[in-house]
This record gives C-alpha cells, structure tokens and sequence, in this order.
C-alpha cells in the first residue's frame, strides 16, 4: 500500500470516515486512493473556506472530526478562516495538506511556500510526514490530537503520498474521554457557591447539551447563582424542555452591565468573557474589577461530572430545573422585517433540527425568539471569521441526514463562500437557507458607531464601504447558478408559504428574505 | 491628526492612491479616516480573495502598489492565496491589516490570532506598528519594500489607527531604480554568446515590455541564441509589432524535449526553468544535466540596460528584430470550442487591450492564437494559486479604464472568487469576462494521468472530484445575481456575437461559453 491509502485506512479505522476536499495535482495519489480504501466518504465543494467550514459544522453534529484535503499553502489558506473559527470553538478536525514532493521544494516552484507556516496560528498541532513508512503513524498522531478537540495540520509531500509504504496502517487510537475535574477545584466551587457572595456560572464549551443546561438550572436554583452561557457556544441544545439560562449578551457595554453586580464567577468550559473587539471607551474585560473568577472546568474537561458534583454537593439532588415550555407563536404578517423572519423560524422550527446562525445583526431576533420553540440545536460563530454559515450548514447536514439543517445567513458573511450552496445542490442536502438581505454591512454600521470614528457618523466613502446594495444582490439567481431552489420573500405572508415548503422539500432551498437593515439607537 | 490620517496621508504621499478593501470592526478608523483625507480611492471588494487579487492586478497595469485593506488574521488568510501568487510575480503590494488594539491583545478574543505568522510565508516584510507616533515611518517603510517589487504587510492595531499622531504623515520616500547589472556579468554573458555553443535565453520577470521583446529578438538574431520567455511572466506585451519570442512550455515533459539540446542557458528576469509539480517519471530541473546556467539579470535588475549592452557588445545595433505582422484570422463558426473561442478573441481583440489568462486548460488556444493579434499585454497566473483571474481584472481595469479588459476564466478556477462579478458591476468596470464552462477540473484530469495514479485511470470516487458538471453551473444566473450583464453561447457564431457586443459595451459582461473538456491524448 502507497502512503496515501495507508493514510487514508488510518482513518478509517479512526472513524474518520468523512473527507471535504479540493484537490490539486499534488494531492492526485490520495485522490486515487480513496478508490482503493473502502470507508471513507469524499465530499467535493469548490473552495477551501467550504471545506473547512463543512469539516467544522461536521464535527459539531458528528461529535467526531471530519478531514479535509487542501493543495498546499494556497489552499490551506483560503481554508485558514474556518479553521480559525473551529480552533476557536474547539472544534476537531484533520487538515490533510499536500505538498510538493520532499525533492522537488528545492527549486521553489510556483506553488512552493511554508505550508507549515501559515498552519501554526490557526493549528494546536502541525506536522509534515516525510517518508511513507511514517505516514501511518503520523495520521494516527492527527487522530490522537484531534480527539482532544484540536485542529490537527498534517502536510503530505507527494512522495510521501505515493510512495511505498511497507508498515501498512495504524489501527484505532485510543481517545481518552474528557478528563476529570480535580477535586481541589470542586471544592472551591462548592465554597464559593456557600458563602452568601453574588455569584455566576458562566458555561461554555463545544456542546452545551440538554443534560448540562438542566443540570445547570439545577445548581442555579438551588444555590441562587445566576446561570448564563457564553454569547457565542459552538453548540448548544435549546427550546422546550431545556434549562432555563441567560445569554451573556454580545455587546461589550451591555455584557459588562449584566455581570457589573456579581463578586464571583465560576468558568465551567468557558474562558473568561472579553469584549470580542477594543473600543476606545469600553473595557476590555466584561466582569466587573474585583470579582473572584474560578476556572472550575476547561473546555476539554468533564463539565457534566462536574455539574453532578455541584448539585450533589449542594445536597439538591431533588430540585427540580427550570425548563422552557413549548410556545410556538403564530405566523407573522405583514412587512417582512428580521422580527417577522424570526416569529415564522419559531413557528416552524422543526423537532430537532439544527440551526447554523451567521445571521448577524438580522439574526438577533431569532435567538429569544426560538427559546420556547420545538427542541433543537443552535450552532454558533465561535471564531468571527465570517463565511461560516454556510460551509457549516454542509457539514452540519451530511453529519445528520435524518435531521432538518437551517442556516441563518446575512448578506454580506454569505458572499464571503457563497460557494457551499453547490455541495449542498450537489450532495442533495436537506438545508434551509434563509438570507437577510438587507444590503447592508449592518453590523459595522452599528461598530462604527461604537467605536466613536469621525463622531460615530460616516462619511461618504466610509459610509459606501459598508453599503453593499450597490448594485444590489439577488440570491435567488445566485443560489438557481448553482442548482439550489430559491425563492424571495418581501412579505411575512410570502416568507411563510416559502419556509414551510423549503423546509418540507427534503432538500436543499435558499429565500431571499428582503428585510430592511437593523434600526440603530 | 490620528494613525490612520497619518497612514493614508503618507501612503498618498508616495503615490498609493488606490486602497481595496474588505474592513471590519478593527479597521473602522482607517475606513473614517478616508473621508478626512484626500486623495485615497477605495473600492470595497465582498471577499478578501478579490482585495488581494485585484492590487495584484492594479500592479501590474499602474506599474505602482496599490493598498489593501483587511481585517485580521483571518482577513488575510482569505486573501493569502492572490498575495502569494503576487510575490512570486515579483508584484509589490502593501497590505494593512487591522488588528485588535495592543492592550486587547492579551485576552486572547474571538478574532485574536498570529498575523504576523499568517503574514510571513507570503510577505517580503511584515511590521507591527506598535505606536501611532510610529506608523508615518512604517507606512514609509512599507512604500520603500514595496518598492522593491516586494509584498510589504503592516499590522495597524485599533489603538494605533485611533491614537493621535503628534508627528504627522511622511513625505515621498525617494525608490530607486532597478539595480544596474553588474560589469562581470554582463561581460560572461557576451563571452557565452560568443562560444559557438548553443545557447538560450530565457526573459521573464514582471513586465516584459515591448522594448524588451524586440531587444532580445535582435539578439537572438545577432548571436544564433534561441529566445524564449518564462511559461508564466507577470506581464508580457505581445501581437504585431513586438518581438518574436517562444515560450517554454507549461508541462514539464515538453519544457525538458524543448530545451534538450541547449549547452547554455541566460537568464535574464527568470529563474531557472522547473516543473510546475513533481512526478513519478518526470525531472524536476527543465535544463538538460550539463547545461551551463548564468543569472545575468534577477527581477528587479535593470533588465533592458543588459539586453542594449549586450546588443551592442554584439556589434548588433543594426540588426532589426524578428516581429510579428498583424494578422487577424477570420471569425470561426460551428460548434464551439476552445479553439473557435481563441479565433474569436484572435478576430475581436482591441489594440491596446489587457488580456488575464486564468483560462487554465481551455485557455491553451487563446495565446498561440492571439500572437498576430493587435498589440495587447497579456497577464499570466505567477503562483499558480487559482482565483486569481477575475479578481486580477477587476484591478487591472481600475488601473487602465481607458483600456479593454478581457478575462479568460476556467468555470472551476472562476468559483474561488466569483465575488469579483459584483465590484465589477459596482465600479462598471470595462471588462469582458469569458468562462470556459466545461464542467470539469479538466487540469486535475490531465494531472491525474500524469503523476501515474491508479495507473493514471480514476476510479469513480476520483472521477467524481474532478467532476464539477454536477450540478451544472450558470455563469449567466450568477452573473446577473452580481448585477453583471451576461450570456451564454453555446455555438460560435453566437460566441462571436456576444464577443463583439460585449466589448463594445464598455462596462462589465460575461459570456458563459460552454466548450467541451480538453481531449487528452
């Protein structure tokens, strides 16, 4: 066997059995071999950025990482924003980057660059394999790396790739499941949470589940913390029958005067909350000076026996949770506006689908408004490299063919790899997009005004640089060139009808939801 | 006034007056501050892969830098792949990318990450400006590497774009001129020349002009030296009244047959020839084992000074040049195909026109064809990172409006920046974009059999990932989405027509000409 199928079984037995790819000539000998290795399922999209956002939202659902198949330093960085954002999320994959044959980067042909340069910043671990014989152990190190939801970079010479590989491949690694959390640190929670002071439990994480927003809930009631997730969880269970939580809202000024009474905070799978950009009068960190900040649990450690811990220690095994009861409102009518988008999502928000949200400013709405909707999963940008949404939603779908995918889009983050909706056309994939098209950068109009530039009052070509209705953009013509069903919605009424039969089809339709931008103040 | 008034200014004070941009929250101030300075053009790109691609094109045309503007590392990460295809075209470029303001840095927020390591494999020089009191001086800095036909990456933090600047702008930084050749290895050119061996000289670099073609046909003619130029120089004038010279051929097979029996080889502009990839069975080196190499003149020398040295040193002054006479074919008919689209382009091109050759496989016809065409330049794909085509027109119209722009495009290289359509549309840009849709990565087919995979046959998994016919693509519906005028032809007489209406709209068209793939063998 070559280096490229003892790669590739080396998944396989790893249960990485998904591989979102574009390739180029280096990358021919792996492309060949997925033809000789059985088990490995090969996805094409026609950029990198959707690649890597598919091999994201894949793993999201999956709960296991999918690979991905880059040509070389170019490829890997137009795939380097998504990668970004599952770094971010922590969020696992396995980038496969081909490179130029071992002899041949010598001669600094066209194509020659520092692949593993540009991996590092947006990798936890990079590695070139340089002989064929290592390639089955190197894929079984990615593996390993990967299993502590890490992005894995490994870069395959194209003589690695195709040459001989007499050690065959490696078989399963063994993943340890999430370490447990020291008892040190349960105890002082424990304390924390006893002695009288104003407390928070801010929880965060790749996948918030329902067992955790319960058992959280729990704790919060009998204890009398506040219990909150962060603004932006890779994933998290929500809608009728989940624990009651508060989001930490995304606006720094507004984050900061949610949390400014609290003494204490306790981080369980979050990081400490950060204003997501600086503003020249608005602090960087969101709790307030002098509260007592616990990490209790990182992302990769057992949040769930955690939350156990707590809620036995607490002596409140029998309290009972708050729970969000099922409200599903009316349709809406009307002016179609972001609210009217988000009134008619709850309304038909299927059981258990999953909703990718790059919808932005326009997607504000839809989170409370979802809140008592049928059960289902929220995955969010973690990273804020945009262009998520709509790889995301590929991967998300091909992870969980059974299960309705909704993707929530603004205008401008859809341009960034508008690209996706061809996979989605292409694999048949049962994806809801629905584009707030409201011709606007919105959300920098908001930013410019907060950070205070010129007066907080654009001029002319700064107020042309966030204006993108000139010439105005129909997704519908876009989405139909690329063998997606579209529609355009400018009433409540007509992005009902279009949302119920888009989301009744099975397969993949965008709306063109025409909504005026986001009233500022 | 501030970081950013202070960095515009100095950059308008060098002549950088064109800035494309893709800004975010980070970058707010440098956008405000172009309404409070003059002379700064900015024209806002949908995705980072156009900002990057179209200052490449700018570049070439302007023969000055333009500006880029993104936002963070992730920003430039999706630009990466065209600021790579620009330093190996020796195509200076000054990229600002907005960062977190400095004490932000330390929280390690969603958007946080290692420019300056994103920006290295693809920069000639990187800075961080860590004060505004700094960034005039940085900003020259960066005007001088550019200078040097290099790619200069200046990180502007928030606080440094917002901070008051006590010192002002910079004034114009003197550039020198390209570096005279050196004495000695000029005089071991012309002893080379006049050894009796045989001898080939290769030109290349980032602009071929008409004065060097025809100087280096008279010196092929005065030594009995063949005269080529690189498979993929930056910019090359071509057509009737410019020097007849080969060009190395793109596959290696050929390249190797062509130079076989050369003894010597001077390069002038040009590195040593290699393969674009490594195969199994193929060299990596195109000259023939043995073959004596001189470096008479790198990419940034002054190239035409030694090729008049050398004409006179052959006592050829009165030696005329091998030109091309201009012979315009007839417009093809019938079924259309690279070649009838290539006798159309022959037939129509205007004098004077820039030509951006991302046609991959299908362009293949179009430059032998166009040879006896009215004069033009022609701009080659430097990096081989592909999403460059559209984006190079859209930068390379701006730099000329008074010129037709003719965009080769091949529908899978078309798709990795596709958003170009729309700044077209918004600028109405004088550009004809012809998409060889032949519904196939028909370069990976060509590059299968090559590297000898599976005995160079795809099985139906490989066959599948370099299949893009499924869904097919509408260039037409995609276009006209982007607010682009466009068409589809599918026989050459209606290629022919659309051809001719499109140039002389004088804004922005595309022609989706639906070709079969390239028959190989």
């Amino acid at each position: 066997m070559n280096g490229a199928e003892s790669l590739i079984t080396t998944l396989v037995n790893n249960g990485v059995t998904m591989c979102f790819t574009n390739p180029g000539t280096s990358e021919m000998h792996f492309v060949a071999a997925l033809d000789e290795v059985e088990g490995m399922r090969c996805v094409l999209c026609l950029f990198e950025g959707v690649v890597t956002g598919a091999a994201d939202g894949f793993a999201r659902i999956a709960e296991r990482p999918a690979a991905t198949l880059l040509h070389l330093g170019p490829g890997l960085g137009n795939g380097l924003a998504n990668v970004h954002n599952a770094k971010k999320g922590h969020v696992p994959m396995i980038n496969v980057v081909g490179d130029h044959a071992t002899y041949h980067l010598q001669y600094d042909a066209p194509l020659t660059s520092d692949i593993e340069g540009i991996a590092r910043p947006v990798s936890h671990w990079v590695l070139t394999s340089s002989e064929p014989a290592d390639i089955a152990r190197d894929a079984a190190e990615a593996v390993r790396q990967a299993g502590h939801d890490q992005v894995a970079t490994l870069v395959l010479p194209a003589d690695v790739s195709w040459g001989d590989n007499p050690n065959g491949a490696a078989p399963a690694v063994a993943i340890p499941g999430p370490a447990p959390v020291p008892a040190e640190r349960l105890q002082r929670a424990v304390t924390l949470l006893g002695n009288g002071k104003r407390t928070g439990i801010l929880l965060g994480g790749r996948h918030i589940s329902d067992t955790q927003t319960l058992l959280l809930s729990r704790i919060g009631r009998a204890s009398g913390a506040r219990v909150l997730t962060e603004t932006f969880p890779a994933r998290v269970r929500r809608g009728a029958g989940t624990g009651v939580l508060e989001r930490l809202p995304y606006l720094a000024e507004l984050a900061i005067d949610s949390l400014k009474d609290l003494e204490q905070l306790i981080l369980v799978g979050a990081d400490s909350p950060v204003s997501f950009f600086a503003y020249p009068d608005v602090a960087s960190v969101i709790p307030p000076a002098g509260c007592d900040e616990l990490l209790l649990a990182a992302p990769g450690e057992d949040i769930e026996q955690a939350l156990e811990f707590l809620l036995e220690a607490l002596d409140a095994v029998d309290v009972s949770p708050d729970t969000y009861p099922l409200q599903v409102p009316d349709l809406p009518s009307g002016a179609l506006d972001a609210n009217s988008v988000a009134q008619a999502l709850a309304h038909y928000l299927p059981e258990n689908a999953v909703v990718v949200d790059e919808g932005i400013t326009s997607g504000l709405a839809c989170f409370p408004l979802t809140a008592n909707a049928r059960p289902h999963d929220w995955l969010n940008q973690t990273g804020g490299a945009i262009g998520w949404g709509l790889p995301a939603a590929v991967g998300a779908a091909l992870a969980a063919p059974e299960r309705k995918v909704i993707c929530l889009e603004g205008d401008g983050s859809a341009m960034y790899t508008v690209q996706a909706l061809w996979t989605m056309a292409r694999e048949q994939l049962d994806v809801t997009v629905v584009i707030f098209n409201n011709r606007k950068y919105s959300i920098l109009e908001l930013e410019f005004a907060r950070t205070g530039a010129r007066g907080g009052k654009p001029g002319p070509k700064a107020a042309s640089s966030l204006d993108i209705g000139s010439p105005d953009m129909d997704f519908v013509a876009m989405a139909r060139g690329m063998g997606v069903a579209a529609s355009c919605a400018t009433t409540a009424e007509e992005f009902n009808t279009q949302l119920e039969a888009a989301l009744a089809s099975g397969g993949p339709s965008l709306i063109d939801a025409r909504v005026p931008p986001l009233q500022l103040g």
